[in-house]
């Protein structure tokens, strides 16, 4: 890696735990600098601007995401079994990433929901990549025969962002000591209603 | 109303308007001094910081939800059909509120999860009593024989919940044109999965 490919990591990686902790608005190229001991204007040579500082650090969450709960999840047998073995990883995935606070594409998608750009952009695309990967998923655990032929692998996607969603403020705004407990009962209660009779 | 009630209850409209676009943080002081043509000095004799002004904003949303959403619901018949009027009032509430964005709770929600303060403690509040209240009315529809005597109604009103959240999130954020319908169809299922068998 050359050295300025080492200091736009290390940017990245610092922006994560922050954006985790305070959103993307907590994120400054200010406090940035100051965190890593470079000046503004080196920060400035690697991102030209805050919404492009965002939009880097909204891949950069992505390709931690992928590569902490998706990529490992792809080892599990096909269908249900790699449903059950994702949505595990999905629920303390901030916390198994070393992350300080939540996860930062959710505080993300709260912050930018009406700011148009390119931020925005990348994390539609992300997102509805998630709900892309959740609905296939469903494909196939119909292909495989664990769920019903008349499951709607978009609705079930739909329902099991859901519950991810509602984990995230029960567990970290509400600090609910149920809020495991509640999203794996929800996602049970999903399974079931998507599987095959037995 | 005196004028002080009366420019206290302005500045708190014009930041729950702005609070709906723009996030807690898009409230500042400043912005809101600008959009009333008031003195910033003269915002800061009503709210004597940035944290108090955000409690205020989320008390004032939450009345404004109760105001809208839960007290016409009321005059719905006990159980389920007053369940089922609630959440048809929920998905639209920013809209029927004529806020400009989304739901300035939800949007507040991300943001204060790791900030301890006043501001928090409030919206945490708010949050517990929302859950509440979706929790008593499954009590309600339990006892009117609605639901069966098994369903936990804390684990009715988490996912209940979880689906407003991925509604909001798939109306604002993705702009999903089926948001609505995918919403309708979970809470059907929900519904469904309490109900007494025919």
């Amino acid at each position: 890696m050359s050295k300025g490919a080492a200091t736009r990591q290390a940017i990245l990686d610092q922006g994560f735990d922050l954006a985790s902790k305070a959103g993307l608005r907590g994120v400054t190229i200010g406090a940035l600098a100051e965190a890593l001991g470079l000046s503004k204007s080196g920060l400035f040579a690697h991102f030209k601007s805050k919404d492009a500082l965002d939009a880097a650090l909204i891949e950069h969450t992505g390709a931690r995401f992928v590569e902490r709960v998706v990529r490992p999840a792809l080892k599990a047998p096909r269908g249900e079994p790699r449903i059950r073995d994702l949505f595990a990883r999905v629920l303390d995935w901030p916390t198994r990433s070393g992350l300080p606070g939540g996860c930062p594409m959710i505080a993300a998608a709260a912050e930018l929901d009406d700011c148009e750009g390119p931020a925005r952009d990348v994390l539609v695309a992300q997102q509805k990549d998630w709900l892309d990967t959740l609905a296939n998923l469903a494909r196939v655990a119909v292909r495989e025969g664990h769920f019903r032929a008349d499951v709607s692998p978009e609705q079930f996607a739909f329902e099991c962002y859901g519950i991810q969603l509602m984990h995230h403020s029960a567990a970290r705004l509400l600090r609910d000591p149920l809020a495991d407990e509640r999203a794996r009962a929800a996602f049970e209660a999903l399974i079931a209603r998507a599987r095959v009779e037995a």
